[in-house]
């Protein structure tokens, strides 16, 4: 699953979806106890090495011996793990940078009508909306994940598909790191499809 | 002609055109009785494997035995074989999704005067136009296709170059892989030109 | 030098700047009686095989015998070349494709104040401007053949640097491959300054 | 180094922020006496080849003998080094020339907010704001590095992160060329959150 890993890095980066050394990447390797393995901070992920990873336990603690560390949004990963989440994937592009900035005060952005909604799981028409939540940015990262927990456990209307975190990218998951990465692409496409249809509404 | 497939999904995947587990892909591999290879159901196109493809018969009934389902657009592909086409290609642009939206209303997009326009099958200058008609998007594939096969059948108009459904995407075909590739490039292109001129004509 | 345009058309094809099988290049493989490598027309440049290409004379007839034709456009290749270019390379991106057209009612595009005008042959400092003659589009290819070789005959005001042809693309040429490479992604680069730089002027 | 620059050069090629023979890339190989590896003028930095470096001691001058100059600029990469820079890199964008030249008359771009700022050196929070000088872009390279060094020098505000030449591009630097490409590619991520926020400014 490093490899796996290493992939959707190598190619997010080539997108500019994971420039710098933005980006943290996760999947769950164990259920119980749970445990995660996880990009360490701080790498370029265009070019991630297997001994760049770390192991980390469900408090987002880490495992593996030696000098790395996780990312500090670790908590952010193993609270969606704990909810369900096989793998987590967390990108930074400039339409998720800039859409986000601006629809915070809207606490969101409706996505509606576009066949490519259908790519996002649990989604089968395209007579659908996907309503992707946008959280203010934070460096207290804790406070963020137990809000988003609180999400999670709202039986009547949990969090779906992903969130924003307002001029800093997308969280999203999958049951594996495959039907995580495409929660991404699908997502990033539609970011962009809503900024392109803005951009020409002032000329159409 | 598997390999010639695969090809065309990674290099589309990697231009954006066939993201998540969009698109689907077919070919013509025997006239009589009518049978396509095409993309099976939910695979990432950036990555696709031989045993991913189907096999069909001419009404889009799996030949080939195995788990794999075909496209739920398969019958789109079938009729567009029956009428001549020797591959058929389907993707979807974040250019191809804006503008069909868009431009829904008027039945169809125009495209005329480029010089690009000469690598359409059937046209030899840029003193032509293209008329790319525009279908509502469905989820009623069979009641599409049907109104595909009667614009087929139209020998005094018939459908040219491609069509585009709704906030979904585009469906072109050839007589072989290469030819619909070809399409496809061609298309998407003019796409992009439509959506830069439209942004730039307020700047202008 | 049949590998270096191999090259050219794989990393052009992949900007999207010989998309479909657009585009054409050339380049002198001997000076005496004039002799030009070609590639043979259409092709998908983006994958070129060394069996793919021409040689042709200085009235572009074809010397290399079998079944390929040199371009339509061959002939602007040729009068090109008698007049000094060692080769010359043919593009449609989209940013010139939109541009020629706006422009054509100017005869030309202004391009002043950028260091990257550094990188044309002859200009060494970025208070330089490049004048860049566009010419209506045509299928006529003899007579607008004969309008460039005026143009390069004007001693006084010569054609510099490439011309755009409306709605079509860019030709321009350097004393090799390299060079006239230098000059596609020097033009290139600038085409997409001048549309990003009109489509913020609203903004601004 | 000469590997890992020719790897920087590779990618920002292909990302058109190399395009042409712009740009060039230095490393610090000793401190005393400072002696640098340096891009030699005029290649195209999409294929480097180690026989297109030169060695540079700390007022430029060539080290290394044979044919190859040091880039004109060479000077302002020996100013960054005397003053703690293991590695400059200096790219020319789209984005970057456009915004260069639009914001000189405030002297620089302010960036604030986003989470991206994080990547670059220093900067711990994204409630930091970044604050890119532009200078006027130049042929007389030693007047502008005797301009650097005095804001270098000025202990109470020093320049940070690196600057703008107006319809130019961008310098910029780290402890080592891995420190340095990181600078690079939020630098331009961010000028590219900037242009597509200005873009949609009118349609919000």
């Amino acid at each position: 699953m490093t490899q796996e890993l290493m992939e959707c890095g190598s190619d997010f980066h080539r997108r500019g979806w994971s420039l710098g050394t933005s980006s943290n990447y996760s999947v769950v390797i164990e259920r119980d106890p749970l445990t995660l393995l996880m990009t360490g901070s701080g790498f370029d992920k265009g070019r991630l090495r297997p001994e760049q990873f770390v192991m980390v336990d469900e408090q987002a603690r880490l495992l593996s011996p030696g000098p790395l560390k996780p990312s500090a949004e670790a908590l952010l990963h193993t609270v969606l793990a704990r909810y369900g989440a096989g793998a987590v994937l967390h990108t930074h592009s400039v339409a998720a940078t800039v859409l986000s900035e601006h629809f915070l005060k809207d606490g969101g952005l409706r996505i509606a009508g576009y066949e490519m909604l259908k790519g996002l799981a649990g989604i089968t028409t395209h007579e659908a909306e996907a309503w992707i939540e946008i959280y203010p940015n934070t460096q207290d990262i804790a406070a963020l994940a137990t809000v988003i927990e609180a999400r999670l456990q709202n039986a009547a209307n949990p969090l779906r598909h992903g969130f924003l975190m307002a001029g800093h990218g997308l969280y999203t998951w999958g049951c594996d790191i495959a039907a995580a990465r495409r929660q991404v692409e699908v997502l990033e496409f539609l970011f962009e499809v809503v900024t392109q249809k803005r951009l020409l509404s002032g000329a159409f």
